[in-house]
């Protein structure tokens, strides 16, 4: 199953948003369309929101640069819609630079360049996989391991398998996953209604709690290791990740327990000092302040919404990429470990 | 207003299931109505719960042991359900036995000993609102004081006032309250639901966040103080309140703000010697995989459902009853220092 891909001319996913009372897959064959879909969550996740973001790209290539179209500004301004259809994840602006850049050699080139980011992703899911199930059997003295995982970050946040729920199904597949306790994730619980679709269809053993129920399970013991996903790194190795991320990594460290954060290589961003300088979307009130269509709150009532929080480096125990893995616990960072230019695939040591 | 009274030969009190859409006023008038009541958190809170309790034994003997009741036996078995209604509150049990105690002194002596347990939770109310608010203006460098508190402590989960938030009534009334942030405390919502409904009354500024969002917040700076109730508090000052409590306290701690819990005295029970030994309530899977009715997760989906978590007594900054300040940050513990025997009222020295 891929969440996202290119069809017949058109850039096709899954609406998140109807999950998991129903599949549904969606063909936007126009910009606006895919924007609007990325801003409400049909598409989401930061590889799924880069390889968006490419798609999007060759998608207003032919919509606005082919014969007839509107031309290069009406495509320019499109390709900028696309990049601030988000503002957290780095990979979407990323990629859609990355693939704007071919613009001037045509549609061909164009869609070549990001049907590359996708199948570079599917790639990136496969070694990070591999890399954060081994990195997970060194660090946990239990043969079945307990995880706690927040949000969503399965296939349908990336293209296939994802990035920290593509380790625990490796971990599944090896026969060394004891149990997932996933994160319901409030606002808009992704990981009530996306990450326990993708573990029941896994047939991965799992439970679902409550947000702040996470920080107490794992102090009782209930957990070996927290695996997370990321949706910017800071050159000092801060992650920001959905809200909720910072408590886990504060009750793993309280409680003597590996924090994992499991992300694409595209998702460290050198130019991002730390932390304090990854901008936190504050996605506003509504989701906040109603479920469902219903109130939860009286009318009037004012929210603070921010869609991430940020862990920093010193909770991180750490990081595994498609490329690497830096041991933040041993003082390793992201300059001193440089990532090797081989995908894991070419390259299966360690 | 007053969540729960006697009247008329009847427990009256305001439905909190149905806040914040409307204020219903529901009519107990025999035993099994007002444990439903208690089960399904029509009335909710350690102190309303032990009001709720001691008014309980009262309707029991005015059920069962006036002339043609059904005699001590069912009356026995009623004040047995009322105690059994909710675990973890300590409070329930314990004033359920106090009145219960009275019962072959006759009808007017139970009744008088409920209302006494009425008439001193309004009393405790004020006293922690007056003890907690002096203490905070000591421990916050603010004249304004920005706090964040989860679950609902006001009046609705005592009589009236509450605990944690007839402190920051407290500090509103006294012009130093800059702000709420009120967490939302899922899964039942009460402090979206009936937090805000009362800060909304006493025209409190305040801003609904979701629970996770809790500890990124505090560690962003923008809380001088977290306040919080307590469901029961062990002999080491270990406390077990509404699941997320802990996770407040963890990053208070990280980010260096004074946690503070707001309890009566009757919360704390000295034959619990420590956190590990409270028993911890799970409340099912209902409440996790549907919100209002609708599934939120795929059907089949199991849940984990701990309604409470426990802080260690290290995270605590200071405890406030209705009769003391127990500053553990500075090596006091609930031994060491004894609970006066006058009341606030009777008693304004610090």
């Amino acid at each position: 199953m891929r969440t996202i891909d290119w069809c017949d001319g058109a850039v096709e996913f899954i609406d998140q948003t109807r999950l998991p009372a129903e599949a549904v897959t969606v063909r936007a064959e126009r910009v606006s369309e895919l924007v609007d879909a990325i801003r409400r969550l049909a598409v989401r996740g930061a590889p799924a929101l880069g390889v968006a973001g490419a798609l999007g790209v060759a998608l207003a290539h032919q919509q606005f640069r082919s014969v007839g179209g509107e031309g290069e500004p009406a495509f320019d301004a499109a390709v900028g819609s696309l990049r601030e259809a988000r503002p957290t994840a780095v990979n979407l602006g990323r990629m859609v630079d990355r693939v704007a850049a071919r613009a001037d050699e045509g549609f061909d080139a164009v869609l070549a360049e990001a049907l590359a980011v996708r199948d570079e992703e599917i790639a990136a899911s496969i070694a990070m996989g591999e890399r954060g199930a081994r990195l997970i059997a060194e660090l946990s003295s239990s043969a079945q391991v307990r995880a706690m995982t927040v949000c969503n970050t399965g296939g349908l946040a990336s293209v296939e398998r994802g990035t920290a729920l593509a380790v625990l199904q490796r971990l599944h597949e090896l026969g060394q996953l004891g149990e997932v306790l996933a994160l319901e994730t409030r606002p808009l619980l992704q990981g009530a209604r996306l990450t326990t679709w993708e573990l029941q269809r896994m047939a991965a053993p799992h439970r679902l709690i409550v947000d702040s129920a996470g920080p107490f399970l794992i102090a009782r013991g209930e957990v070996d290791v927290v695996v997370t996903g990321a949706d910017r790194i800071a050159a000092n190795g801060d992650t920001a990740n959905k809200v909720g991320t910072f408590s886990l990594a504060l009750a793993a460290r309280h409680t003597g327990i590996p924090f994992v954060v499991v992300a694409p290589e595209s998702t460290v961003d050198m130019d991002t000092p730390s932390g304090a300088d990854i901008r936190i979307e504050d996605r506003g009130a509504a989701e906040v302040v109603s479920f469902n269509g219903s109130a939860t709150a009286p009318s009037g009532t004012e929210a603070l919404n921010p869609a991430f929080d940020v862990t920093p480096v010193a909770l991180i125990t750490a990081l595994v990429t498609d490329r690497r893995v830096v041991r933040f616990d041993r003082g390793e960072d992201l300059g001193s470990i440089e990532a090797p230019d081989g995908r894991f695939a070419a390259d299966p040591s360690p």
